[in-house]
């Protein structure tokens, strides 16, 4: 975390945000025109930033440790529309415009993909495309930790 | 936190969750018909499972340290369409419809209602109600800490 650095000269609006203690907040990725909710992941001053500045999704990579620039393997830009805030200063929504149609790592259009029906967690929307097509073969692990 | 008396008996759906270090998970509330975003709050093993059993929204309040049954004082209940799990199985979205319209504190539709304009937060939704209608005038602080 560089939470006090990226937070040197930070503009007014980015001040009021209530971080928690590892200096993050959650961000709430929805499409700007269906409503659909695409993802959650996290952020730091910094990523928020330059979400701002950019004009494109921006997060803080837990398991890496950096920032990541949604899309910046798969093409899967989010373009932002709007960025709000919730009523505790602790969550940020994101409206986008999902390119390419998909923001799950899994090749679906939402990471929300899973429907607890029966007891169980049933996949109930499909695979858009293959993860090996849109990452190649090595690509493992979680896209947005 | 009673995070393992809890999960005592849970259904093997709840053990799929991968709970933070405190036990807990955001879990998103979306109007299941407009699409709207309304608020994001916190689960525990145990509301989750009484969310899914009442079929209406059950939090973990994190400030009170105990279960937050939405609407209990405002009668705002959130109803239950769908529970839904993301790709890393640690947030959860509950597609609800909101009774009285209202799921924030401030009385509006939605705890979002700030927007990023010019480099503030601009608020840019209305109040439907009076808070002090809703809670009585003791009312403070926020509603879903």
């Amino acid at each position: 975390m560089q939470e006090s650095n990226a937070r040197v000269g930070a503009p007014d609006w980015l001040e009021e945000i209530r971080w928690n203690a590892d200096g993050l907040v959650p961000a709430i990725a929805q499409d700007a025109v269906t409503g659909d909710i695409l993802m959650m992941a996290w952020m730091n001053a910094e990523s928020l930033r330059l979400t701002a500045e950019e004009g494109q999704a921006v997060y803080w990579s837990r398991s890496r440790g950096k920032l990541w620039r949604k899309g910046e393997t798969s093409g899967h830009q989010q373009v932002i529309s709007e960025i709000r805030l919730d009523c505790d200063e602790d969550v940020i929504l994101l409206k986008v415009e999902q390119k390419g149609g998909i923001a799950c790592h899994t090749g679906r259009r939402s990471c929300f993909y899973r429907r607890l029906e029966g007891g169980q967690w049933a996949s109930v929307d499909p695979v858009l495309r293959n993860p090996e097509a849109i990452y190649g073969k090595k690509q493992g692990g979680s896209n947005h930790e």
